[in-house]
């Protein structure tokens, strides 16, 4: 494993219930939300407390037990079926990343293949929940270590551009893409990290900004829009990017803006790569195509902190994710190793978890 | 010359001073600023009070009046020193749209052609200013009346893509791109604008948007990184920019994002097109690598109105303008018809004004 290891948690189980680093408040406010229930999990999810793919997984996990836990019955298929209805809730949350999904999934798989008690279910859900959230982070390390074996063997040190964040704060730490360029940093084959503002929501400006901050790794904000124009000037010698869904094909859906990023990076031949534990690979769906893309509200665009941009009388799009096509991809990064898009189905279908 | 026509002039000689539209206010304010003093308007030029290429150049043509006025005396030579440094101070405002420096060079070479008294020669330059200021409303109606007549035949109503503000505001009135846009929608040949909002200013949020509610055209506001997206959806039919500088071989500097913006619509066989008057061709310079690009103050990036989005410790790049290959460019609409960019030097180097 490599070292480097991020401080930042943003999912811990602490004295009975989840501490959420409460995303919306960073770079300014370093705090956490205190969960208890269920029904606040499934708000912060949907508010964006919480965010990023493997991060929601882990927090969808943990609100499954809080659900459980307040469940006021003996009995086992009553018990069951009240469960089903808080996987209902937390699936309407968001509906792009399918870690969210996959951990509901292991989450109700552990209910039903426990034995005995409610009780003793319930105790079997925050184990569970606990794995996940331990596991994650080992992915998340493995990931780098992966990562790092595939990036440019010139120039020595690189310039990463990454766009979002995936980072220790959208997974249980350490990182998917951030976690290639932490292990990248620790092994002195990072010069510097160009990072995506990542309109609308800012998460690169906001997110990866101060993560990159915190670890003391040089990194240097520009508008998404500079992001050719910077490849154009030999800046840029790799990109680093997370998942939220990655299609059979390879096709992968992550945060708006990804996909023009890939373009402009094959048009300059900078190699582009998909960082994301095996879990957000969707073998269910062929291609891109056929996932959900969220779309969020247009207050997201027009209005910036206290300061509304728009005048009245504008309609806006505001899709939270766009679809990259396989080709696009140099290798997509996985806890496994790094493969080509059209290799998933034939090297990792089979480690079904 | 087509209807449609935009009642937004951005600056206006009236009373003897320069009106301003005050563009950082918009569209909040829609106020003028009193320029009085050339000093005044090479300010208003920095801070962008009045942007976009044309529009800098009519507003420096009045500069360059408002400082000769100013000068006291009747000493011919000495009059003409002075005024050289006027020049050198409005000049030194920004560097990349060549208008600003065509303008210039044009009042100058009114002074130095008029012959008579410095009362003669500063009637002159007034003069020189109107017709540059009453020349660019003109240009961009033919801008707008040419571009028609490229664009797509199909679908019957299009949908355009524009970045940055291209638009009355950012000529003497009517606009380049919009001056395409408006002539289209008078034609009903426009469905709807799409408007990249345009970071770090937020151009395209603030102003195009404002134009376009103001003249009751149809406009989607996106985000930057959105327009690739819209693309693959099909929501695009075509785009239209403005430009700062184009060099003799059709390479051309304009707002940062152009340039990703027109790589993605290449990928998508999306037309792409420029929109500006014949003097925003620079032929003394061979290609784009010859276009000196502004950078300019990192807190465009890091504040938002009162909000600062980023933590301490990060670094910023804040190019202000990218240079589009002319390989990616489908047109070049002047008010001389649109030619692709390779015959830039062939069909329009000899309409030197």
């Amino acid at each position: 494993m490599s070292s480097c290891p991020s401080q930042v948690f943003p999912v811990v189980w602490y004295e009975n219930s989840v501490l959420l680093i409460d995303q919306t408040r960073l770079p300014h406010e370093y705090g956490f939300v205190e969960i208890h229930r269920c029904e606040d999990m499934a708000q912060a999810i949907k508010t964006m407390i919480v965010r990023g793919a493997p991060a929601i997984g882990v927090a969808a996990a943990y609100g499954m037990y809080l659900g459980g836990r307040a469940i006021q019955t003996q009995n086992r298929d009553e018990f069951l079926h009240q469960l089903e209805e808080v996987a209902v809730m937390l699936r309407a949350t968001r509906p792009t990343a399918v870690n969210l999904f996959w951990a509901i999934a292991r989450m109700l798989k552990t209910a039903y293949e426990t034995l005995g008690s409610v009780a003793e279910i319930q105790q079997a859900l925050l184990q569970t929940a606990q794995t996940i959230n331990a596991e994650d982070l080992h992915t998340c390390q493995a990931i780098g270590d992966r990562g790092l074996e595939v990036l440019p063997s010139t120039p020595e040190k690189l310039n990463i551009l990454t766009h979002c964040n995936a980072g220790a704060l959208a997974t249980a730490g350490y990182g998917t893409a951030l976690g290639v360029v932490r292990c990248a940093w620790a092994k002195g084959r990072l010069a510097r990290v160009y990072a995506d503002e990542t309109r609308p929501r800012l998460q690169g400006a906001k997110l990866t900004a101060w993560e990159c901050v915190q670890d003391g790794i040089p990194v240097t904000l520009i508008t998404d829009s500079m992001a050719a124009h910077c490849m154009q000037r030999g800046l840029i010698h790799a990109v680093v990017v997370g998942a939220d869904r990655i299609a059979a094909n390879g096709d992968t859906a992550n945060k708006i803006g990804t996909y023009s990023l890939a373009i402009v990076a094959q048009a300059h031949n900078i190699p582009f790569f998909v960082a994301a534990p095996r879990s957000t690979i969707d073998f269910s769906l062929a291609s891109g195509s056929e996932i959900p893309i969220e779309e969020r509200d247009a207050s997201e665009i027009y209005a910036i902190g206290d300061t509304t941009i728009t005048p009245e009388g504008v309609e806006f799009y505001n899709p939270a994710f766009d679809v990259t096509p396989a080709d696009l991809i140099t290798a997509i990064i996985t806890e496994y190793g790094a493969f080509a898009p059209n290799q998933l189905q034939e090297k990792l279908q089979a480690n079904l978890v």
